[in-house]
């Protein structure tokens, strides 16, 4: 069974080059859930994709403009999303920001 | 199946009472996951509980005192846990702030 650690402390966790002007810290996970932080410069893009994952995301900072489906919505802090399975979606930041993710199950693609 | 909404906007979702300094937000949601904000006054308290939902957090501000099983931490802006399922979990609001919670499966119990 997958299981990362109890604690995850901002300083410790590797912020790894997800490209296109995003990084990502790999946070909490268990088989059935990840978290992920996902930090934008601004201009930085998450390209239009899908997975067979449920997601869910909290906007912790900045101005993203958001396609989900056949949705386009201009969200910024306090704000989130949910994406369906399978459904594409992506985004382009207009203003440097963080995104909260949430995986489910575990994005195994995401573990070393 | 259970499902929310795609976008979930701040000013248009309801503070829920959770009671002890707290107040929730639901977020987005289906089966699998659930996102959640917890708002906490200084001094607010979620009492030791356990669920059998994994749950991921991510400390959005302010200052925590956490207990996990039988590790207690001090958590800031930026740090985050993971709760296994059925482990007693509890923390003080040191600073006031905002947790982000997603947990799998879904909290029904937290839906109307």
């Amino acid at each position: 069974m997958l299981q990362g650690t109890i604690f995850q402390f901002e300083k410790e966790v590797q912020w790894e080059n997800a490209g296109n002007g995003v990084q990502r810290q790999v946070f909490g996970y268990d088989d059935k859930v990840m978290l992920v932080k996902a930090k934008f410069e601004k201009g930085g893009v998450g390209a239009l994709h899908s997975h067979p994952h449920s997601q869910v995301t909290y906007v912790e900072s900045g101005e993203f403009e958001m396609t989900i489906g056949d949705e386009k919505k201009i969200i910024r802090k306090g704000d989130g999303y949910y994406v369906p399975p399978h459904i594409i979606h992506g985004c382009v930041c207009t203003q440097e920001g963080l995104l909260i993710d949430a995986f489910s199950p575990c994005r195994e693609d995401f573990l070393p």
